[in-house]
């Protein structure tokens, strides 16, 4: 690009943020609340009101319909077949977290309140202020007739928040559409306002639920108690097994496809900036504890664990109920790093717990949900060219992050389309997403907006370098 | 006595058996449930039904009010002041348990059903047949003129139900004109229909609940899971180190206190009644499970015990929700033995989670409620002179137990007015106690009222070879 080019785009940039910020509070305030039954009609009308959007900014769109809600895919291609220029995907979600508690919030989460630093609504953060910049870069190189060197199409989902379920089914559909060179989704966070951040991977999540059966109904612990067992003692005593005092989980294969951390990445890790007093004042806990050998933020993003998400068995109200339970039942989560596998993971605690549960009680193990995790090497090419037009745009040196959370969409992205997914996150961790009073930084909105103008051009470079033709997904 | 004193009694007890039956089903039309607000009428009306009725039969009479439901007075003497025979209290109460679930009851709970063989209603076993037939052998010796060579004092409480807790008042208040020879309680259990029993030993409990608290809120499991402890695991973990694998309680001091079990003691255990197969059955478990070295029945009635009653951590509802708890809480309760003292086995417990519990956790004990342990030697003359009285009312050996559950109630009367409580159990374990079609077996009754014809004239020659005058309470 031309130093005359740049100057064009960032004049239209300038020119256009009091309109762009209009649009931006109109599109926040549709309530697209995906999981409550009473916003359906807005989460449609906001899917519609999105699309118009894309095409008036000069995108090709279409709504594409699934079991749920719909799909926004916008493109700067004019027409679905293969691109000769590299090709992007965008992805992002126009859904948002429910708002509730409503009394908490200091303006209403669906009437936008702007101050000179931020934007505060449901979803200004999550997800739609992260995408709206994107589409507001590609914009500034259509409406100002500047020639994009590669072609972008945007992949906007309605059901991110309860969990994509229509996603995977979408995605096999329109695989060949959406063929591409990387993708670039902005639904990650930085380590703090204005250090920009690139997560190159995530942790994988498996679960299960396990029942210890006992007596076939509560018993008075004073007429049989002592000659048979304490189901939620059994549990326990089987689920002490699981961990041992250095914070290792013990079962037997957990550790066996994890890639370990390299010095260098550890090295990237320590960089993070990191204090353990404020993190233990801020989580409320008396100390830390994790996996011995690991700091707290490899513990935390880097290495897999497993978790009782929840107790239950026998007498739970005030007071005493001097029984034996009927059964005690455990959620358990793994969060599973590269390369482990959700399902393989899932059957080795299942496995384990029934080989650990003792003969006095009958073991029942309910699978939950899962997602891979997602890895994309530090030091590739890809992490290197995004780092460097982070750079530009805040003028900030960027983070590369691991991240302990699970985004079932990007390894699907990944094993469908078989491309790199460049997490590039925009939201700041005080943005309160999920919370009340979400906002959306006004100086990520404007770097965000920025990070277009050198990303684009740099990744198509890249994708060119590599010569091959945009790579195909699966059949 | 003479035979044709004895005679007189048995044609007494003939010619009355259908009024009284009428009487006894009057009794149990009564719906005194002192738990639920809605029958707290019909217990105070089943109070005063109780007292007329003791009039008439013969006794003097009061209703001694308390800060809930009365207890009736009824005694032979012609004052309350201190009696020149033996005296003997007899212990029972009014009240019964509630009714539901109403829909399994062949027949209306509080419309009493007579079969050839039996009463159902509710209350008909506990307690109201058990003390029921006691007053009738009473009013025998009174109606027929026949001497009584004791006096007897009826104490019929009114909150056993609800754990009794107007009675240690009471308890303090009456003490004087309560002081006696010894006190029969009839509300345990035989081990089979038509064998007598004594119950000598009961176990007491203690109880409590602790909480670990870890973080201030739930945490998201992907973004914090790793570095810092899960409160669940942590109490798991702390919990199973109370009961090692061959199932003894492994808290310090827990079992200083236990009287062993004497070769004597042991041998008349093994004499009641046992099928470890229709026991398993019956409950439903897998297999049986108990502190090693000990039977199966001396585990449950003569052996202490620690017991998980309830677990509460996280989220309990369908599905998933990858969190760290903030907290995970159980109750505890742990059944004692003689001579283990609640209140020092708390503390001991309490003091063990609080070593045990890591680091990581702020650790909350809340103390329950307690009950001492009983105990009254099997050698003990009271004990052979009553199993002497059943053999001849129910013309079978009696047998000898221990019993798992607590009565609080007894200790209190035995630390209160320092004499024997004689347990004679005139309930079937097939009487439904607590359960929808409670019933009394007309076999029980007969021979219920048949007992006092021998147990009265036996205890009162115990209490005369015993030379000092009444025992009397502490002050």
């Amino acid at each position: 690009m031309t130093q005359k080019e740049l100057k064009i785009l960032k004049q239209y940039i300038r020119q256009s943020r009091e309109q762009w910020l209009e649009e931006f509070t109109t599109y926040l305030r549709f309530p697209s609340v995906s999981t409550q039954p009473e916003h359906q009609d807005q989460v449609q009308a906001c899917a519609e009101w999105l699309a118009d959007h894309c095409e008036k900014i000069g995108l090709r769109t279409r709504l594409v319909t699934t079991h749920g809600h719909p799909l926004v895919l916008a493109t700067t291609r004019s027409s679905w077949t293969r691109p000769t220029k590299p090709h992007f995907l965008i992805y992002g979600h126009y859904d948002v977290q429910p708002a509730e508690p409503l009394e908490l919030w200091k303006h209403p989460p669906f009437e936008p309140h702007r101050t000179r630093k931020a934007i505060y609504a449901r979803g200004a953060s999550d997800n739609k202020g992260q995408h709206f910049v994107h589409l507001k870069a590609i914009e500034t190189f259509l409406q100002t007739g500047t020639e994009l060197p590669c072609e972008i199409t945007f992949l906007i989902e309605g059901e991110e928040e309860i969990g994509s379920p229509s996603f995977p089914e979408a995605l096999q559909k329109l695989r060949n559409e959406l063929a591409c060179d990387a993708i670039v989704a902005s639904d990650t966070s930085m380590p703090e306002p204005g250090t920009p951040a690139i997560t190159y991977a995530l942790r994988g999540v498996t679960a299960l639920e396990v029942t210890f059966h006992g007596p076939s109904r509560d018993l008075h612990s004073g007429i049989f108690g002592g000659c048979i067992d304490n189901p939620a003692m059994a549990l326990c005593q089987t689920l002490a097994q699981l961990r041992d005092p250095e914070g290792r989980i013990t079962i037997p294969g957990f550790y066996d496809d994890v890639v370990p951390l390299s010095p260098k990445e550890r090295r990237l890790l320590r960089r993070i900036p990191f204090n353990a007093k404020e993190l233990v004042e801020f989580l409320g806990v008396p100390r830390l504890f994790g996996e011995k050998g690991y700091t707290p933020w490899e513990q935390r993003t880097a290495r897999p664990t497993l978790e009782i998400n929840g107790l239950t068995s026998g007498y739970q109200g005030e007071g005493t109920k001097t029984i034996i339970p009927a059964w005690a039942r455990a959620k358990l989560s793994m969060r599973l790093v590269p390369n482990q596998k959700a399902r393989k993971i899932q059957n080795l605690v299942a496995r384990h717990l029934r080989k650990l549960a003792p003969k006095t009680v009958r073991v029942e193990i309910t699978p939950g949900h899962g997602a891979e995790p997602y890895y994309l090497s530090p030091d590739s090419l890809w992490i290197a060219t995004a780092a460097q037009a982070l750079r530009a745009a805040f003028q900030k040196e960027p983070v590369l992050l691991r991240e302990g959370g699970s985004i079932p969409i990007v390894p699907q992205l990944h094993s469908v389309l078989r491309v790199p997914v460049l997490l590039i996150g925009l939201a700041a961790p005080d943005d309160n997403a999920h919370s009340p009073n979400e906002k959306f930084d006004l100086r990520h909105f404007d770097a965000g907006v920025r990070l277009g103008l050198f990303l684009w051009p740099a990744l198509s470079e890249i994708a060119q370098q590599s010569k091959s033709s945009p790579r195909r997904p699966k059949k």
